[in-house]
């Protein structure tokens, strides 16, 4: 399987390259950089020493997959062309993963990508739409929130057992989600000792979060997401709040859960009791998952924990490659997370 | 003014030391401890080199005013003394807090204390409260996470802008809230890159906001109220969400903000747009607020920042002994916090 | 190949099953823990939720090998029996890391090996020694700050390139390296913005730095070795300063590296005027290198970066495994390090 | 005394206005930024939203002391013209703090202050050079690093007892020190969990600290110096080593500077066994000082350790304002650091 990464200097570019550099089926032919063309990839990330490769320019050979991983607005102007030429894309960035184009225009305040290539686009999300993928040629990977959202609310809300206008995504990331690029919002001495919230009411992975909850719900569904910046490097936690129908009891969404996932390989339902940390995730594809009904409140506290860069990223991807190539998903993402 | 701290080892014990050191009023001649009486407070605090002071056990000699800083259970038993004997007590711990005996005893699992006592207890948050503090022996100060909670919450609970049904918090804490008793849950290795929920749905501090919240709107008020572990030391975030009575808009929401605290010291709405961060707080006893409406889901999400050590309990207590002494409050707590 | 761990939940004995998980010849069948027999190694470890096994007692089974991670005094103990038994045993403790049983004893105040077992154990630091390694049956695992002072210093003290009482050794070291006990000084509120030196004159890595690093120069050298802690989970970063012999140059000092390095999978001497930090090497084997002589005082500055656990433990021990075993050293051990 | 502060929007700018707001004797009447001039303070630090001043241009009104915290190279150029007018100069930067000319052309790569000015400048370490600083007009505030290394060295090359070839200088560092500027190097993600050396052989505080040592041992010294960046925000560690001279013990090296020190209110010489943390000092303007001598190698361990943005910058700054204008030194300085 000759593979390709666009965008290979920056986090998730890198990170896929950690990643297949573990997998026996993808051999790495092409690294593409529009900044660091003409650099080995070591120059740039001296801990990828021993995995010399020169960085090429945009100009992308034949290959069986290609990873994107660039800045919203570039992967939808290109992938056209690329999809032509009989290769499969695997786009970790937004341009393909909101089918409704006026939508992505008010969020992303960008030219949507053209309608006939977004038609093609599969949200992938393996262990809530696996179906749709097989056999597909563009894949839009998801947002990290959006993962560690949805992968706690769709199996409640397709089993209609919560209120939907009543839902709210408190979640908190670590930096590297922001990327590579420098500015004073990631300089160390403002971020450490230090948490916030930002983009509240306004970040872009809220119109992505209401899409798929919406399609579970088959009806449309706003929800408050609110991301928060914590000094840590990897990892997301998701605290979602939602009222339950009169009835329902915690064991019954405990239960829901666990249809959902038993067979899944990385979605871990916690035993009752243990609460998903950030870190039981890192540097893994895992998501741990628990959740507590407030009986006072009939309020239902759902949290989720995985590591931004693999699950909300690159491993999602490699998954999501496993899948279109009909290879066990989990092939090149057994590891555990690095504890401690 | 003759000061002394019992419990003067802990995290808050030597805070109020250091506080205190800096207040022109208030001469320390206390420190008890019962786990080290006998060794100098340096031994045990070396960046207190310069402030040699011999620990002394638990029994208190005459004095103005005593702080204790002690774990719950204690401050109970020997305020009825130390009243009688015309010492003004302002205790950090949880003891006071709850003027329902029965609540107290649901949730700390211990026996309340005295009703007598209880009664002459005054809950210290000088901005919400001001006026019962004056003259008064007995202050109760609150707990760090509803402090930052109420402060968001009191102007617009007491105003009526707010289905007081719907109100969330989600609060993350620095790793000193949870004082200096050492066990796994505050190994370096274990929290530093991670971050978690914990005490989920029975949090201690959950009956004490509650209460506040309930004589705010004299009506019973339940609330979700959902701690985090972030890995940094100081500082308090609460995310609150709420939604808000038809034809209230985000202006008349900061509006109340702005009368409320227009003329406080410590108590900043920040301009429109600016978030607050935990670490503008850091060593000082200012709260930072912000707000926002979503005009989609109705609900207003509020943010307030500070420091758990300072204006979530030290500071708020030199604030108190300010209080009640008829002194500015100010004293002693001037300073900005301290960045990067 | 049958393992077994004895120590499993310790910090380098859960990091043994993250890597063996990853080895496609190990089949992990005993885990034995003094502590914790009879859990499941995931109740300790959540993140281990999908690697269930029971946690044994101290009885070891038949196995081809058993790494024990234990405290220092203990291994000793049992070594015998299990070598009797035909078990190869990889000790990740000090006890037979030290072949002076009196100097042993100076340091550790605990009774040495058996001189006749410490006589069957070889010092397992592969790119050092690898020919003595083959076919033995107890390896001493070394310690983690030996391990990144050995690999820089062992190649130009072999060819006396360095004035042999000059040798000083700054070493700096995240949490971890201090194992799972709970105490203040790993209180992450004590440890957080904030670094030290510790155990200044008297740590127990100087005499088994000095003891390889005699035998390299085939005369007593004693160094001064100071380490630090810093606030991270993982990572030695060992700065070194000697003084060169006369007429030596910069060059010469890297040459000898390469030819000591330039075959080895794990030890990579960068580039020029790229220095190493801690993080190129995170949670992979990995050690990176730089030098620079400073020509007016005619000191070389040798800098290594490991990961403690892995090349500074686990991996390492897995790295000598692979070699008792006949096996390709990188099997199991093929990632990079985590970026970021 | 009406005081001014240029550069007032960097990290030390920003520092000398916290500290200052505590002094009773300082007005703050002029805060000039060439980047910022128009904005109000708190519009770039938000914590400090209750200490509204405008930002003004580089046109420095009369003032009685202007604090100087520029970039290398600037302050050099307007000092003459200040000091004509009679306004005492207190510059942070480099620019002043190297006597000899060619040694800061060589080290800096920037045209020297005019040399006329440079002679008028004094090196503003009060506790090693205090009776040369009464009266004078323009002090050169010392380097971060320097400050922890000099305070440590100075008194023992004074008494004659360190072979003076054999100091060597390893410092560790927090990001603070690299100042606002956003780059790779101070990105939260590439910071994080990391420890390296950085400007080995070539740091420009070398000729700083060479120039006060040979002054102080009344011949020529060379040292080793390499500085190395923590994973923290605050806080300099100077572990120092150097060979003693025959005959002399730990006892003498302590009393040497127990006598330099034991009246001065900042410096501190902790009990023995005691060593220092930075944290000890976070955010005050003490250092804190442990030795130890190795009497196998002869060779003396010194630690210091103070925080950079204070006792390295802006609190050793403010003391030096304090002996301009005959104050007690400790004014506006008396704060303990925080802890935890």
């Amino acid at each position: 399987m000759k593979v390709g990464i666009l965008g290979a200097t920056g986090y998730t570019g890198q990170e896929l390259l950690r990643i297949l550099g573990n997998h026996p089926e993808a051999e790495i032919v092409y690294l593409g950089s529009s900044s660091s063309a003409g650099k080995d990839i070591s120059e740039i990330y001296p801990h990828l020493v021993n995995r010399q490769m020169v960085l090429e320019d945009e100009s992308v050979p034949d290959l069986d997959v290609l990873f994107m991983a660039l800045p919203h607005g570039l992967a939808s102007a290109k992938a056209g062309e690329l999809l032509n030429r009989g290769i499969k894309i695997i786009d970790l960035g937004a341009d393909f993963r909101l089918q409704d184009a006026a939508v992505y225009q008010e969020w992303y305040k960008t030219e949507p990508a053209d309608q006939k290539i977004l038609q093609k686009a599969v949200y992938g999300l393996p262990e809530l739409y696996r179906n749709d993928l097989y056999g597909q040629n563009l894949i839009a990977n998801p947002g990290c929130y959006p993962t560690a959202a949805l992968l706690a609310l769709v199996p409640l809300v397709r089993a209609d057992l919560l209120l939907t206008d009543s839902i709210i995504i408190d979640a908190k990331s670590g930096v590297s989600g922001a990327g590579r690029g420098v500015n004073l919002s990631v300089h160390y001495s403002e971020v450490n000792e230090n948490i916030k919230a930002y983009g509240v009411g306004q970040h872009r992975h809220t119109p992505e979060i209401e899409q798929q909850l919406s399609k579970a719900a088959s009806r449309e569904i706003m929800v408050n997401f609110t991301p928060h910046l914590v000094p840590m490097t990897r990892g997301i936690l998701a605290t979602i709040y939602a009222q339950v129908k009169p009835g329902i009891g915690e064991e019954v969404l405990r239960e829901m859960w666990r249809e959902a996932y038993e067979t899944e390989p990385f979605i871990h339902v916690l035993p009752e009791g243990v609460w998903p940390q950030t870190k039981y995730a890192y540097g893994s594809n895992h998501v741990f998952l628990q959740l507590k009904l407030d009986k006072r409140t009939r309020r239902v506290i759902l949290v989720s924990a995985l590591d931004n860069l693999v699950k909300g990223a690159s491993g999602q991807a490699v998954q999501n490659m496993n899948i279109l190539f009909d290879l066990p998903e989990t092939v090149g993402l057994e590891l555990n997370g690095l504890w401690p």
